[in-house]
């Protein structure tokens, strides 16, 4: 992650990374951009798409980063543990999203997590993944968003918006082409 | 919506269901089934597949309701018009889910809902949505997620999230023949 600044730093607010892992190309297209345009609008500061190469994913997240703006950092194809192995030798810590894990809610994993204060990838699997990103060596914590079925899209989108308190959501974006400003009613965007 | 009591009534908690419209059977399986199953999960009251069928995603919803418990309505191939109207009828309001409307996290609007204290169909579109969605003779209120294009998936889950206040991710099933036990490590289900 290159044009990153992922080294823990001081004063710094930890930063946060979304590595999808299985990622099947076309059958998950849309899916997986959803996921990539979640991590983006929710304030992570990038996506990596382990394992596989999909250039239609890369795509669109290029093309919405340059048009609505940001720094959003996108890879593809990296192994995943390659990328967990690099990422820990250089301090950060690794968050599990997983319907089995410690619930978000009823536990105070969130807090123990922003306690660590480093930066963070967060794993988010598809289909079933393997057993090792249970383990330790590979997560520092297990969160469940909720231990009930439903979608990856939505856990990792409840876990930024919990993680950051709710901020990502109103904040600017620097460089943007194309901007909406919130209305009432209809339709408004502005272009520069 | 038979199996529902949609009526609002003093002393009960307003319920909301889902409306997704603009499903292309095929191509949206999967992310209309995550939507729905979101909307399940974090504990809408039910779901409605607007002026198309399929049976793709009845078959998953049912059978992870019947597995996992609880009681969860759908409903599919009524035209939204409809469902809109008699819905008004019956007291209940609508809220729009578009990334032009008010600012979820910058705007009290999320108060203002809260405020009618009435049970909410919760619009959620995929493509181009009609411009009438926008206008108050069906939106009464128009809620965007962030104004970031992401995905409506996403934008369901932060909207249940912070409607429920978080507490829907800790509530029991009912019935549930299925259960994760929530652990730090590895995987426990506990089945009846």
């Amino acid at each position: 992650m290159e044009n990153s600044n992922s080294s823990p730093q001081p004063n710094a607010a930890p930063q946060i990374f979304v590595l999808r892992w299985g990622h099947r190309p076309q059958r998950d297209v849309r899916l997986t951009t959803h996921v990539a345009l979640t991590a983006r609008a929710l304030c992570a500061s990038g996506f990596i798409l382990s394992d596989v190469q999909d250039p239609h994913i890369q795509e669109t997240v290029v093309k919405i980063t340059k048009a609505w703006g940001g720094n959003f950092y996108f890879e593809m194809g990296t192994p995943w543990k390659r990328v967990v192995r690099e990422w820990k030798a250089k301090g950060g810590i690794v968050v599990h999203l997983t319907a089995y894990g410690e619930n978000i809610q009823a536990s105070d994993v969130m807090g123990r997590i922003k306690a660590v204060n480093k930066d963070v990838i967060l794993l988010v699997g598809s289909q079933k993944v393997p057993g090792e990103f249970y383990s330790s060596e590979v997560s520092d914590f297990n969160v469940a968003v909720g231990n009930q079925p439903h979608s990856e899209c939505s856990s990792l989108a409840i876990f930024l918006d919990r993680y950051f308190e709710g901020k990502e959501l109103a904040k600017p974006f620097e460089k943007a082409k194309i901007e909406i400003v919130p209305k009432e009613r209809g339709k408004l965007i502005k272009t520069t």
